[in-house]
Parts: structure tokens; sequence; C-alpha cells
């Protein structure tokens, strides 16, 4: 029998999708990749992915899994390729809110499961623009970071149990909801930011946290950057640790913002600073979030005493505290933004990098200085999980051109090694980070990443072709 | 040359031990297994390590690396072979408190990292009775856990960055400070909790917390075991998540201090309890920390408040609060004895299993169902890192009996494996629990392992023996 006809036997004809019903695969949401898969199987069960898998391997042909589509980086690119898509496995199996978890399968939508908990009182604390569409296994094959990584780490320290499909339709059950687990290699690690190359992910186990009971955000002027980074450390002091997002929006971002989107209001009344950051602190105890009867809540007060002290000190220059939840979100609808009005304008180089958080300021002073001998008249754009040393550096180039393209990317590259820094901070490599791989990858490191490879997948089937450089 | 020669040359003599010069090589802490080396290599650096490890291969003789020989599962032994000692590579490299970051290499003292981020208001919340010996390498190795997982996690969410000397000499450096890195497979998670069976761990770059700025501590008597894990929930959520340690020490375990320790002071004036539960909570904000004119601090009285709001419900039965340092110090004195009381009565059947929470009474309940039938003289100790579903679970057996040491084993392994827990929780595998793995551990999981360790070390040169079963 043919593939397809495996296929359809194992999944009915409804789940081995062809022709026309491929469209809503080919787009990625950057519109940098095209997907153009020959079959997309939609299994409904670990036990059918593992089928699926198997019949792959009698066809010898690869696998490309895929769930949301909401990646960056080609992660899920294939031409003519067979796509396995876990979009049917897409059950919130249980949410536990007194052992603080949830067991899911791969096809929940992140949003779905950022709902049920908070039904419970609890929260996801993987939070990013398009928690719509992705789902939990995109989101851990890539790592997934966004907005509170800064309090509650990424993907990675938010799985305590797996389980993954293996390249030859062996199922790894790690499914564990335990704390505490030396029982040899914590292979569940291996696989979250695999970006699909050493197998499937079908189900997890996540830590959920208490829903915050309030929040506490801001928008704020800094007088520098250095300025910025330092409150950020004064603000996490008299919080403990409560900060859960700092992000900063240059002066272009806003300008680019208010270009774009002339319905969103600027903050400060439009007055321009340089070095605008969204900070938000979120009260998990009770203590924190009681409404006094001036309707503020502790940690408000709290900010706003802070922010005053730090405008006193002169250290920031402008501040607005949301006063209720519509305040809140129209804060953080401008940041999430960012990738609509990044796109807006073409072509782009856009990259995801990461900092040593001290050498930030570093890194633009450095790449501002190298880029206009390589296109004077580019632009850029930059917004940053500031928190994180997280930046997405855009750069505008005034011509498309390849050549142009590899110069500029080499150039944010050589600064980002210089600064002992990374080329891929949240998105992952896919195909789009490939080159770099080869060229800026510890070449130890790269050789540990291609024994692994070859040991959990030898006949190269799981999603070939990504991550790692040939 | 020899592979002593060889060393020689390379290290000196003085760093290349044989003879009598071993005796402090032989014993591991636990008495258990003593290790027996031919020789034992003491490389100063990185470098070295390569060195000797390239010294190793060419002599086609295995590696066992060793750093503050505290490890409870055999992890360090080797008899007649060849020992690499991390303890020369003992250099704080950098602390820096705004980063919250320490470089330190393989052979630096868990205390001494405790007093160095000290004397910059850290800390570094890894905790355990053998802090005093215990070193880097083998708490990175071995994924230590101890009493502040609750709340900062285990070794492995602690390192940022981590260099380790591969099998054949290469040098693989992840030594970032970085937040977020998606730049392929996160290696270091591999060597992290792989007890030195994937290479050696020269260094590393370890997260720092700021240091607590007021601790309020208490022993209390829980109505049940269930009862004390509610009240760990609630104690989470009234403090915003602020517990640091949550320990249980059973009436048996308080029984036995006194008959080993009659020099320490029981709680409670010496009423006995049958749950008792040792607190603790750290103040990070400075509002927490805050002293009062009546001496108390808020999260003292917090405390105060729940636990006399749980006296009142009928949960808890009685508490007593830690008034000052030296009444907190004494509390975890007790606690801190277990391992010396543990072993002051042999022969010992020790455990170290992790469960689901809610399953922890259940685990009592069937483990004491089913011990009358295998041995009905034997008697029990516990103590556990309860908020963890950690416990250290001893049997003593009225022989030393080799077939009734392994029934009991057994039994224990089934009641575990039957209530989805883990049958090692923080000391790892070694050779102790080998046995274990191989009737125990998921055939996939153990599948991928071997696959793993085949392609990191194909010649099975470190470690070998260790972790994974035949």
């Amino acid at each position: 029998m043919s593939l397809h006809d495996d296929l359809v036997a194992l999944l009915g004809a409804s789940h081995v999708l062809t022709g026309d019903d491929l469209a809503r695969y080919r787009a990625e949401w950057s519109g940098h990749y095209s997907p153009n898969p020959a079959i997309v199987a939609r299994p409904a069960s670990t036990a059918e992915v593992a089928g699926v898998v198997q019949i792959a391997a009698r066809h010898g042909v690869p696998v490309v899994p895929v769930s949301g589509l909401t990646g960056l980086v080609g992660g899920a690119m294939t031409t003519g390729g067979l796509m396995v898509s876990v979009e049917r496995l897409n059950r919130i199996r249980e949410i536990r809110s007194e052992a603080r978890t949830a067991v899911v399968e791969a096809g929940v939508i992140l949003s779905r499961l950022h709902d049920a908990a908070a039904r419970q009182g609890m929260y996801f604390p993987l939070w990013f623009g398009a928690r719509g569409s992705a789902m939990i296994g995109g989101v851990l094959s890539t790592n997934a970071g966004g907005s509170n990584v800064l309090r509650y780490g990424s993907t990675r320290a938010l799985c305590l149990g797996l389980e993954v499909v293996l390249a030859d339709g062996r199922v790894l059950n790690l499914m564990s909801e335990l704390h505490k687990d030396n029982s040899g290699y914590d292979l569940k690690q291996l696989f979250i930011g695999a970006e699909g190359t050493l197998g499937i992910i079908t189900a997890a186990v996540m830590k959920l946290v208490p829903a915050p009971r309030a929040y506490a955000t801001a928008t704020l002027a800094a007088r520098s950057l250095p300025d910025a980074l330092a409150l950020l450390n004064r603000l996490r002091e008299v919080t403990g640790g409560l900060v859960e997002a700092f992000e900063y929006m240059p002066a272009t971002y806003m300008q680019r913002l208010a270009e774009a989107r002339p319905d969103v209001a600027l903050p400060f009344g439009g007055q321009r600073y340089e070095t605008n950051i969204l900070v938000e602190i979120a009260a998990t105890a009770p203590r924190d979030a009681a409404v006094a009867e001036d309707g503020t809540v502790p940690l408000t007060a709290l900010l706003e005493e802070t922010l005053g002290q730090l405008i006193e000190e002169g250290a920031v220059l402008d501040a607005e505290i949301a006063q209720n939840e519509a305040q809140r979100l129209t804060m953080w609808h401008r940041r999430e933004l960012a990738a609509e009005i990044t796109i807006a304008r073409q072509p782009t180089i856009d990259t995801d990098i990461a900092l040593p958080l001290h050498l930030v300021p570093e890194f633009f002073a450095r790449i501002e200085a190298r880029l206009p001998a390589l296109d004077p008249g580019c632009d850029t754009l930059s917004v940053a999980h500031l928190g994180d040393g997280n930046i997405h550096y855009t750069v505008y180039p005034t011509r498309d051109d390849p050549a142009l393209y590899d110069a500029v990317v080499e150039a944010v590259e050589d600064v980002v090694q210089d600064l002992h820094g990374s080329f891929s901070a949240e998105h992952g490599v896919g195909l789009s980070k490939l080159a770099t791989m080869k060229r800026r990858k510890d070449p130890v490191a790269l050789a540990v990443m291609r024994a692994i490879k070859q040991s959990i997948d030898p006949e190269n089937r799981m999603n070939p072709g990504k991550v790692i450089p040939e």
C-alpha cells in the first residue's frame, strides 16, 4: 500500500489531508516560510502518533511535526513531506489546583490552558502574543519564552513530565508529576527545545502557579538604558521578586507604533522619551492585594512610592501607573503589537538575541556603530524582554539584497558573540538560524548534538534538516 | 610510559597519589561503599582535567570523577581504578550580586559558596547536611536537592552554564550566564545529574538569590499527615510562596533522636505528637522583614496568626515559633541530625523516594501493611522533605540477610511504582540503585539513556558501571 493508503487505514480518510485541504498548513505566521506538505496526518492519540511514525518509517519518509504554526524560524517547513499535526490531541486531561499541575496533550492551545487554569484560580505562567494559536506541543518543542520568564522561567522550567513518540514509534513515557526525580538522566530536558528533531511530544505535565491576586503595572521612562537595568533590580528587591515583566520599548518603537497604529494611544500624552519600560508586578500573597479604603492595593502603592523615589533621584523621567484593568491592557496592547508593527515594513532582518543584562547597552552601542558602514540608510527597531536580556532587534535595510542581509546578520552575530550572548534567545533555530549555528555554535557542542541526534534518530527521520546544520 | 608516569609528567608527583596517600578517598560518607582507587589524579585546571582524561584514554583506563565524597549511592566507587579528583579546581571565579550569578569551579565546597555569596548579601539556595564537604562538581553531577527545593528548585534549576570535559578530552564550554538561550539542545541538562557517566564537570555558572532578610520558623504538630499537606498549601498561599522548607519528622523520629542524642531538646517540652513539621518561611522583601516595635517581623506575625487559626480549626495540635536565631538553629539541628541518627542503628535498609504529594499518606499505609509479612519485628524511621514529596524511609530489619534486604527494597519499589513515584528522588543511582533501575525504570527510557551514553562516551570510559545497568 502507498503511504497515503496506510495512513488512511490507520486514521480514516478525513484525517489524512491532501490537496486543497492543506491550505491552512501552508503558512507559518511570519510569512518567511511557506510549508508545502504533500500529506498532513492528524492522529488523535499517542498510539496513533506512534502508528503514523511507524508507517513513515516503513515508507522511509521523514516526519515534520506541527502544532499551532506560530513558530518564527521555519521549524515546520517542508516541501512535499509528511506533516504530523498534533491538533487533535487536544484534551486537557486534568487540572489539579492543590498539586498545581495540569496534564495536557500536545494539541491544546495555550490560551485554552490559561482559561482552564484560571477557572481554578491558577495561572499557567507562559505568556506571549501568539497564545491564541500556539499549542503546547510547539511551546515545549521550542522551549517558548515570552513576557513572564523573568519570574517563572521558560517552558523548560514549567514542565514536570513529558510523553514523546520516538522515531521508531516507541513511546517514551516520562509523565511524572514529581518535583524530585534523580532516577537517571533527565531525558525530558533533551526533547524540550529540540524542535521535533528527536521525537514528537504528545503530552506533558505542566506546573501551574496561583493566579496573581492583583497587578501593579506601569509604563515609565528611564533616564537611560543602564538606569533601566538598575531600576529592574531595585523593583525586584523592594517587591521581593514579584516583577513578572520588564519590557523595553525605545522611542523608535513608540514612533513606529504611532505610524502603524494611530488608533493606539501613546504613553505620556505623546511626550517622547528614549527609554520606555513596561513593568508589571503581580501580587501572589493576600497581604499584597488587599484593597484599601482608597481603592489601592499595597503593591500599587509600593510601585508608586518606588517610582516616586526614582523620579526624585533622576533615574526615572516620567511614569504612568495603570489605575484600572483597562489602562493595564492598553499598556500591554502597545507591547503586544510588536510583531505586527515589526513586519508592517519590509524587507526586515529580524533577530532574537540574548545578552548578559549588563551588556545590553553595549550591544546597542556596538551594533549601531557598525551598521552605517553596511547600509548607511537603514533603520532599526528594537523591543526587548529586557529583564531576561532578550532583544528582538530588527534592521530595515534600504534594499532587498541577500548579501546585505547576510552582512547585517553577521554583524549582529559578531557583536553578540563578543558579548557572550546567544543568537537565538527564545524562537529557536529551525531553518532560519542553521547557517548561524554552523558559524557560531561551539563546535564541540555541535558535535555532541549530532551524536545525540544520531543515537536517538539514527535514520534522521524526525524533522530532518532543522536545528543541526549539515 | 606507564599511566602513573604520564600523569606525573602532567600534574607533578605531588598530585598523583598512590598507596597511603589514598586513605581519605577510600570512604564515602555513608560507609556502604569503600572506594579503593589505585591512583588519584588531582588536576588543577580544566586543561589538566582534559589532559588526565586523554592520558586515561591512551592507556584504555576508565575514569571515576570524585569531589566531596558525600554521595550516598556509591557513585565514586572504584576498585583499583583511576580517580580524578576536582578538589584543586577550587576557585570562586566571580560573584556578581547585581546579575545574581556565581562562577565557580567544580572543587568549590558548597558552604564556601554560601559564605562568599552571603558576603555580598546573596544566598545560593541549595542547602543540605553535607554542605561543609560536598563540592559543586558533585552537587551538579547528582542534581542535589536538600531542604530548599520547595522554593528554589534542585541544582538543575540553579545552573545557568556549565563546562564539561568529555571522554576524549574535548572541553564542552557551555559557560553561559544567559537566562534565555534556544540555540540548540540544552546540553547542560544532560550532564547535570549524570553522575559523571557522560563527562567531568569542571566549572559552572550558578544562580544566586537575594539573601533572605528574615526567617519565620516553626515546629508544629499536625493532626495528621493529610492535614500537614493541606496546611503546606495554606502557608504557601498566605505567604505568597515564601515557604522554603517543610520537613516531616514523625513521632518515631523524635524518639530515635531522644535516644541517640539526649543532649538535644525535643519540641513541645517532650510531649509526643505523631506528625511533626519543621516549616520555614523566608522574607525576601523589606516589607516582610521590617522589625516592629515589639521586635516581631510581619512574616513571623503572619505565621503566628495562621498557625493560631489552624489550631482553632483543629488541623494543628501544637506549635512552637522560633523567637530568635538560637531557637531557629535548634529546630534545624533536630532535622539535620537525620543522617547521624539513621545510621546509628544497623543494619539499615535506606531509601530515597519521591511521591506525588497527595499520595504520601497512601505510601505509608501501603508499605506498613506489607512489611510485617517480610519481617514482623522490623522497625522503620522516616524523615521527609515533605513539601517535595521526598521521603527518606529507612527500615531496620531484625537480621542482616541479603534476601530480606532485597525483599524489603522490592516492597518499597512496588508501592512507589504503583503510586507513580520515583525510587530515587535526590541521591541518584550510582551503584546502589542499579538493580532497581533494571527492574523499575521504563525500558524505553533506559534504552534512550544507553543510546546517549554510547554516543557521548562510546568506549564507556566515564564512570562506567554507574547509573545505567548492564
